[in-house]
């Protein structure tokens, strides 16, 4: 199963757009619970943007772990079949207590194209993890194999990460900030109108570090806002 | 989809057997992780016996709820068609902030025939859920509804809740010292050496309450077993 | 300053509508954070309808410890100010190393005809304080005095309380599934629909005793939703 | 090792001043870090006064457990030495997953006269242990036997417990309120400062009954102390 | 509302002063609750000194977010207000759950002349903030709006921050450490004691380097104190 | 008290092999509860591999602070005659509100030639102590001193860490992953399957960066095991 792909002109806006300025257009729609909080960038520098693919993790259990947790599992069936462009996003509980993946997943998943992989768990083999290149998120290290906490159970099914539900086919942006989720649908609209207030708030920021108040110009009055709109008009 | 009920015999021993008796023996087969943690029951004078069905909820997401949360929802689908001797069990994340279900809903498991529910989300309408009759477990009392954390989901999965995995058709019994999750496959065994081991202890407690040390006797070494042995081999 | 009391006849339909009740008409008005968490009731059968007058405690800091913490402070002010019908509501920042109030304050808040107090933090002389019979949440018993863990600060303006905003004169219900802030001004209409929904709630319940599925029943449709305005209208 | 005993009339002191009262004579001696925090009593009626006994868990690491947790190991030793008017004391480092004791120990506990069982982890057998009659102080109820999150390592020296440091020979005092240390060489003034303190309280407790406002009250000044005293000199 | 400036030599001995060595002459003072716990420097190299503004925000309750929360809120106000060589100190509860400031107020700030932030919530835009060039402690970084944890409610009045009391007009100084909050009127005794003891410490960490035990040494015994005396005695 | 030193060529496969490879066998011989959780290191890039002792710090007591907290204590012992080679390991139950050591005791530990310092508590000096060069692992920096929040009380016993137990002479081998605990039994074995299964695990990666999945290859069935076999045999 692999999503619909990211127009290539959506992807450059919402590469464009910081996480922050989206979450605030989400907000407007009325969307407060789409971040996944709790989880750190290896790689901060690096932009995410992609289509969610799913796995699921459940609690170890010593009699299904023989059952589910050996050979090609649920996990390695997922970084298998991740697809270019898509993000990998993994239900680990928030438990920090053992890794969710180590060097030679992250390889796959790289080696395959995904754009990132986000997880409420651990990583092990943190340095190796973060020489690979892909973009990952997780709460932190730990050097304990998936077993000693969980059981890869199934993917491809709406899951919870870091507080937020994450259906396949969402799309997944992250930066420095943190991870946002994206429904599909409304993805044009929140990067169109992210980027134009992202060229307000700098111009705003300008007026600030010139040493103008916040008052009237954040947000801006109708005299700002003239002035603003006077300036973007200019050729 | 019903799961195959339990014999009534297995189930009676299940009753008489503690919880804590169970867990050690499944403790022997190596299973430490099936333990529901983090709930506590409305009724703590009601022992359950009961088969596993589940319900999971996912963090609320404003989008998600307008499509999956109202209406003849999971939630309501799976309290319509609980059968007779199953334990209701529902996947909240462990999060106290909203009630996961109320008195309607307690009714309706019950007037199914229901034989518990166990949540590791909230309560509401604690009052009345406790009236029903039908055992609850959950983390505590919150007046609000489902939807202020929650979105009803998909049933008849495994599930995590309170930091165990249930599986549907896993066996579940609870008392007042929690709640735990029985492999079908150990479950005949688990209750006759629980139930064994039951006696013993009670006999141990006989020769601790007349004033004999536990050395030696808990657990009981050479000497103290053929006395036991013997007092139990008496018509 | 004591705010204005409120009607009778509104406290009296605040005083049958459960919490819970009015906690789901106010999610329709879009009021979602107006829970006190994390508090249990002293004496969970009493309902509770008042007034909020407020009290903020702040972290101990030795220095403002005696400038503030002794004598006849801020706390002592409070109780001795608190009005006939009132909720005295006390910010402790959900800490719970130490009481908040005991027996001698518990009393002098009844002697004044105060409704109820709400804090999150501990209570002392746990027993003491439930034998005076004013209801009391709290989030547990600690026998230390306040300045182990606060310094009684000020009064009269808004707090935090169990992650809710109270501002003085909010309206503040309270019952077995907890705490609720009401603003004033919607107390009326909500009060109104709590009791209304209560009353088809109770018929639903009825139904599903008789053995109806929740399916069409909760919520109800058209077909169910005539039966019951016609059995409501009957003589 | 067994502490000396508590004398008789220091006993009775003890068994008289509630927990709070001694909480607040300790801190005027400075002691602010003297209460077992996080613990419940299985039988809130009862005071417990007591001299320290202690026993030291620590996490459980599968190799140590096969040479420390088996047959009579330090648990089951420090049970059977228990003496009269002691209070067992476990580390247990607040860890809800497991039980620390269950009936059987509880009973050679009670057997031995030993006054009470405190235990920063969970009790296994809620029930039964309760029945015993010996008074608990844990964090929970757990089914899980021991071995699930401790083993059992030593004895007889200075633990942690909920917070605080106890040392083998320090008084131990619980109620409602929860469970303070004393030292020692301080339980003789504190046990008497506290009932006179439990005395005037009393009788402030009356006069705020009676309408008088805590203002120049509580605590008293001058005038009202005059009063007290006077009351107190009639024969 | 500007505070008292900081006499600049003041200013200048706290800033060689560690916030470490000001923690332990603090405590010399009785002082143990001053410091502001559970927040990251975004700039761990700069050493921050100033006079503390503050600003407190409360959690977002829906109804008084459309009155308090938009336009030239209390935030804004603050923000534009700020002085010269101030510490805007922000209580946001500890939560991390959204932004409390964003590039846009980091230059007004950063334009005013002030210190340094601190706040015990997040940062939205943490790379453009963490480029201003202001110190900024936060609890973390979170790309959401500060609307959906919390109102900016007041400001100038003593709140708590990361668990400690600040009340406007105290000395705040932070480096790598974390920061601390210093009555003015101990500010003067307090430096100097800190250097001084650093002084002294850097001479034991030399002697320590040079192969000799802390015994005797740190702290120094009399023989040591009297090599110290002379060596530092020498022109 | 000094342990026999580890065997140079054990230490040298120790030094090679990563924390997580050590971890993965461990697991193998049923050993799960090895890990200290919730530090991390100051100085990421350095492997760490010595022999513990330990040191154990008690809740802060005032009055037991007194008799020992001050002047040549248990802390200062410990960091005085730490031996060459060795990891000094300190419970201080994952406390963070207090530095557990300063740049003065990191400089006497690096002196006498101790391998590491890893503490569940915080480190004052945080800056200085990283620049001491000695590998540190904490769970952050904060300026308060010891005796803020904790009492030296022993040494040399086994202690909790992190949630793990250590035990005098046991191995201690961290890097950027975290800190695992090796029984001294164990050691030679798990060290040598460790590197084993690292060059494994190297050539498997080479062959997912070359494009292969994981399907059969992670781990290796017969076929690629064949392969690999072969590889390696080659001279």
């Amino acid at each position: 199963m692999t999503a619909a792909p990211l127009a290539p002109e959506l992807r450059e806006k919402l590469r464009r757009a910081p996480v922050a300025a989206l979450s605030a257009q989400l907000r407007r729609h009325g969307l407060d619970n789409v971040t996944i909080d709790g989880v750190r960038p290896l790689l901060p520098d690096r932009k995410v943007v992609g289509i969610a693919r799913t796995l699921r993790f459940l609690p170890n259990r010593e009699d299904l772990f023989h059952s589910h947790g050996r050979g090609y599992n649920a996990q390695k069936r997922a970084f298998d079949t991740v697809g270019e462009g898509e993000v990998l996003v993994i239900e680990a509980r928030g438990e920090p207590g053992s890794g969710t993946l180590g060097d030679i997943l992250a390889l796959r998943a790289h080696a395959r194209g995904a754009a990132a992989i986000v997880t409420d768990g651990g990583v092990r083999d943190i340095e190796a993890v973060t020489a690979v290149g892909i973009p990952v998120y997780a709460v932190g290290a730990h050097p304990a194999v998936l077993g000693r906490r969980h059981i890869p159970w199934d993917a491809d099914l709406a899951i919870a990460c870091g507080g937020a539900t994450v259906v396949p086919g969402d799309i997944v942006v992250g930066d420095a900030d943190g991870v946002i989720v994206i429904p599909p649908a409304l993805a044009q609209e929140v990067a169109d109108t992210a980027l134009a207030q992202e060229d307000a708030d700098a111009w705003i920021a300008e007026q600030v570090r010139a040493g103008h108040p916040v008052d009237g110009l954040f947000p801006m009055n109708a005299t700002w806002r003239e002035r603003y709109d006077a300036e973007r008009a200019r050729p």
